[in-house]
């Protein structure tokens, strides 16, 4: 582990179990306890942690919809979801994993952001109904899979940046995602960013970041 | 040229000139005029259509905007734009000429069908307050190219089947037009069918051939 | 569920059940005898309907074939096979899980649509002797997966639109479907118009909104 | 050159002009007349026949359409086009050139193979029409793009094998040739066989050896 | 089935098993016995086979390694693998299935084959030793994966067609034949036609057809 | 043009030039004058900027290495290169034209920002001279092509958000700009988001949004 | 088995197990044994090998983690990895199997070499903390997934030939590995060459070579 | 330019002229000079060659065929082609650009290195007869196109290490080299290593840091 990134970047690495042995991850958490560090791992299944052995198992608070686990208690940055200043849109509830892979990445920081979900643009307007709260937000993350419509709508909507988390949610040409990704990537919309298909974790990553460019940016004269 | 297609099928063939010399669209046009047939050419060039013999050329109604040529005078089916059951939907500028092919294929079979253009969902308003407009035709040909958002909200807001014609409008990843013509077929609003990339004549192809089947439907008791 | 969506489009929407949990479907279904709705389940595999509690899966007309299931009678609108305006025309064997699924959509609307199967154009007076069966029908829904040739050889046989609905059915370079699904778009014979690969309810949900053009049609002055 | 190689193979090799200079071709063509040999070129296009030098020029039988230039005088294998063993059958005008590549090559071994055009499969009858004297091929060299289809419907109803030449002829999805490269190679017809994208050369070669498997086969008590 | 393919064309339709139920497998092989058939069925899995009823599973005669099965005793051409018109070249012990497929698909048709293994291009002394033995075939189908140089060096050293079986043998880029499969149809000696990845039954069918062409061939004064 | 696009997302919409014609441009800039509003004009080359009427050129602002026009005074921010919250980091000087349509986006909004340039990773020392320098922007747009390795290692070493801007420099694999795409999203840094290839418009848009939200998180209590 | 190419070539073949049966690997191994060979297995999971025949499987030196088996002792060429001439690099954990496969194939050949582990480019300082070591290698195998940025960084700080070996390791984009190949590929630093995915093997196999390649220039008056 | 490079890699940088303007070549060749440096520039058209100034093009020795030029007198490493430790081995003349790219570079270097051309594997006898002489070199520079296969028959037959150059030479499947090139990574011939596409100076580049490798190698006790 890179103990050192949070330091550097305000964000720490993050540890990715899909091709790690039950002895690996126990190994990394037993060294981050020996420095005193929390973590947070990210594709860790069902059958995974139950794999794990119990002692380590007992020391995680793991979620399966996730598929994500947090060792020491998340930061207290004094948010609630009602003010949260990040916020969490899913297009559809297939998607809903990869949002809270961000919430749960969120948590971990101290952020208690809300996931607002089942705004699919084939049904206009539960998005409308929605859009004034999702307007409230500074920084918005985005999730769908299939055709991706819903990155540009958002952001021909909205003024904050829309971090778009493309899911592998779909079939025959959606299948793995792509199309989403592209959809995103290709939006008329300007201000949508793009992270990699199912990366809640990178999603929320971004967020903190773009907020700390804000607080930082909030002791300057300005731009 | 296949003479028998449109009693057969209903919609005759369309002689797609891209690869074509001038001697070889001569010679269909010549063959057209002996059997007194009309002709619809496709990606005619400006260039290509300049390269014609004059005489060849002064029988053509050439458009240069959708680089199609009409040899004869088009079908008059007594309808005008105003209560077309057909219509156009086109999301920018840039997809114009497509949209115009198919306008001008429906033409030459007597339909004088609108083109509703601007209506990219990046600017949902502008598509909203035409939304009711829309809602009136039968069948709706819907052109975009970029991230294709267009289809998914249109077929989520209309009863009428929405034919999505992709465009290879965009550049980067959407550059040749796959990323609008996969988010056409992975729409999550069902009722949407695709054509190929810049199909304007298919697109409008299949709107009669929907719109004979309506015909015929009207004839029998019905579904 | 966006439950609205039928009166906006004239088509419900489907659950696709893919990646959902017992739970999940459980809940949608109690939601969906809340409001007293009928529902179309798409892609709820055998095991997947077997790991559903028994008071949920009593309320189910299953069909493991296709893998959908039905809440609630389906609507009578009357027609019967032999004299349907839909009509299902399908490759191979198989190809009739996806055929299948479009005729039980079709019949959640109350269509009883037949199936032509085996008509394949490797053996092609199969399909031959068959046209004129298949001409009677107002809209045409094609099944085909491999190299697709169905799709061309069919349009250029009747008037009546032609769905195509490639399948991932194939092997080698025909993996996963895009073959048959590109022979669809690339198709020479014009009318033909695509859903995404496996897609029998999308094809049903098309085909009835062309239904409902013809529908509507009927009642005005006509084109 | 490899000289060497029609004595090793049956069948010589051809000079792909391509990415050629004028003067790299003139030292092949003064190379194989040194050695007094004959020569086939391929993909020399007219700009690049007009730069040769007059002396060079003028010792070739130059055909614009194919983009093939002959150096020496055919064989003569006593075949004349009405009872060729190897027929060229091609989808559409667009084809030609690539078929009439593959005739050149035929004629250069000394055999007059007829080409039956304008048989696509969207008018089926016109195919069917000729289907008898298609029958009456031992070896059949089929030229198609867009979709392809037109190998599947052939290789049905023929007992020769079929040789599919997929032509770059296409756009949207069907440009450089692909789709109907893969339709041919997933044919549910079997007995197709298939050669690189718009290679005439390569499927009058393949033919040549087809026909001398057969010669060589007539001499012995055979299969 | 189309139980009339084999007149048409010379070879019979083959069962394809892969997405077929014991249930529809039975009902087909219950076919052919009522009409007196024989039949060839591929990719028909060592678990699919054991998942037979055994009063359909004693009537086939079946090889694991191929993957297939025959109903019927196959016809007796009277050739024997020494002095059998077709050769199978294989690059690996990898490849061998598909070369089986091919085997016994000319088995099936009274053709005794020999598979000539293990001479891939890495040692190419191997395929050197054994050439001219190579060379005694009328028709060569050669069977390689990876990256498929074998069916270049092969085209380059015999006077016969070579039928190229691509293989889904390799890992990284090699994943699923499609290196083997490009190298094959880009392939610089000429004479080299190709046929689907891991389609051993499609090349056999096609060397029989090829051979049929050569016998027809022997009947006439020839080209 | 949607006017209001900027009132309700803080940016307003861009002119792509790409396809538009001299007559359509100047359409757009005359109805930008009559409604006082100033424009930004991307991709218009330096032959089609020669070609606009001189009367329209005279009003454009234009800047042919990023092929930029701007109509109208720039906002005036207060803020100098030197103090800018916004940094560009270019890894080679192919990559200028797209950094600078970054910087020219950035100016019409009123922001001036440095361009740090020829920091690519192949020479890691000239990007660790600069670190200190690159580590006081708040936000940080980076420009790379061929394999994209600056993204990662510039987002391992900086606490702001990067935003990723991959160009189409590079051949071979590396041709149209995937590699470094992919190479972005793809990043085990995170932080790191991401836009089209050569969109250095949406990066600088994206830059303003995320501006705008540390402005706005500014007046709050604050995360 | 092509016994006689490491006389050739220097290096002898590998036996890759992935499709091979456990009979076919003990024949293999009774073959090498016969001829009192040594043989490198590689893609023998644990699987495969619990599946071994007792006293063949006792025969080999199986390693998990590389999925590899050695028969036979190794070389002795009687170097350490305190002062091997080839050094290995790897990014993270994940590619832990692969850089294995290479130590174990060098080890086969008597080179014991180092890896160095965790030192992907996201954590710089990681790496620069051991690029003096990295330097004292002639040859460095590299060994990175997910989107390879290591290969480039790698190759600007050393002087040894770098062998990039990309992994399957990441998801999204880089499912299977092709993003990291690309990117070696294309990389801003000369000197980088590249093997397929996962082939830890081959990268060993062409060190080897290299070293050769020295080793005989070293007897020579050099370059 | 990294002007440093070179001291700490043994390779300077080359300067890519492609997408350079005259200006922009100029300033770096000023730049050169003044430093008193040698340059390697690649990819300069003859057209771009012209469009330089005649004081700035006065000081290069440009090279048409393989687009390339160098500033200042190559080094004098004392080799000749005839023992030259590398060799250069190409399959047909249209890889000559690519294989004088290669040869270019080395000799800016000192190595005066031979080129063995038109030994591509369809004529294997070409390739066979010069395999003595092949042998003789310590690292051999493999050029290619189409399907690539030369690189692994070259493989199989010589001890050194092989860098494969796939060039971008073919059309159809083979259009812009990707054949060749995965061609070379999935060779079943161990000991071959990859650089991109077309990319000469990066196979020369790595020839003299394997050569580099073997120095160094020369002067410790060694493996």
């Amino acid at each position: 582990m890179d103990w050192d990134r949070e330091r550097r970047t305000g964000v720490p690495e993050a540890v990715l179990c899909e091709r790690k042995s039950p002895e690996q991850i126990a190994a990394i958490v037993a060294a981050a306890r020996a420095k005193n560090r929390k973590l947070f791992l990210t594709r860790l299944s069902a059958a995974a942690f139950a794999a794990l052995a119990p002692d380590v198992a007992g020391l995680l608070d793991y979620d399966p919809l996730s598929a994500t686990a947090i060792l020491g208690a998340p930061n207290d940055a004094g948010t609630a979801a009602m003010k949260s200043p990040i916020g969490i849109v899913a297009a559809g509830t297939s998607d809903l994993p990869v949002a809270r892979e961000a919430l749960r990445a969120l948590a971990f920081h101290g952020h208690v952001a809300p996931i607002i979900a089942d705004v699919g643009v084939a049904g206009l307007w539960r998005l409308l109904e929605q859009i004034e709260q999702i307007r409230r937000f500074k920084v918005v993350i985005a999730v769908a899979g299939m055709e991706g419509a819903l990155f540009s709508v958002l952001a021909g909507l909205v003024a904050a940046p829309v971090i778009a988390v493309p899911t592998s949610v779909g079939y025959g040409v959606a299948t793995g995602g792509k199309v989403a990704l592209y959809a995103a990537l290709a939006s008329c919309a300007s201000g949508v960013v793009v992270v990699n298909i199912d990366n809640g974790f990178g999603a929320a990553a971004a967020a903190l970041k773009m907020l700390g460019a804000a607080r930082a940016q909030g002791t300057t004269p300005g731009p």
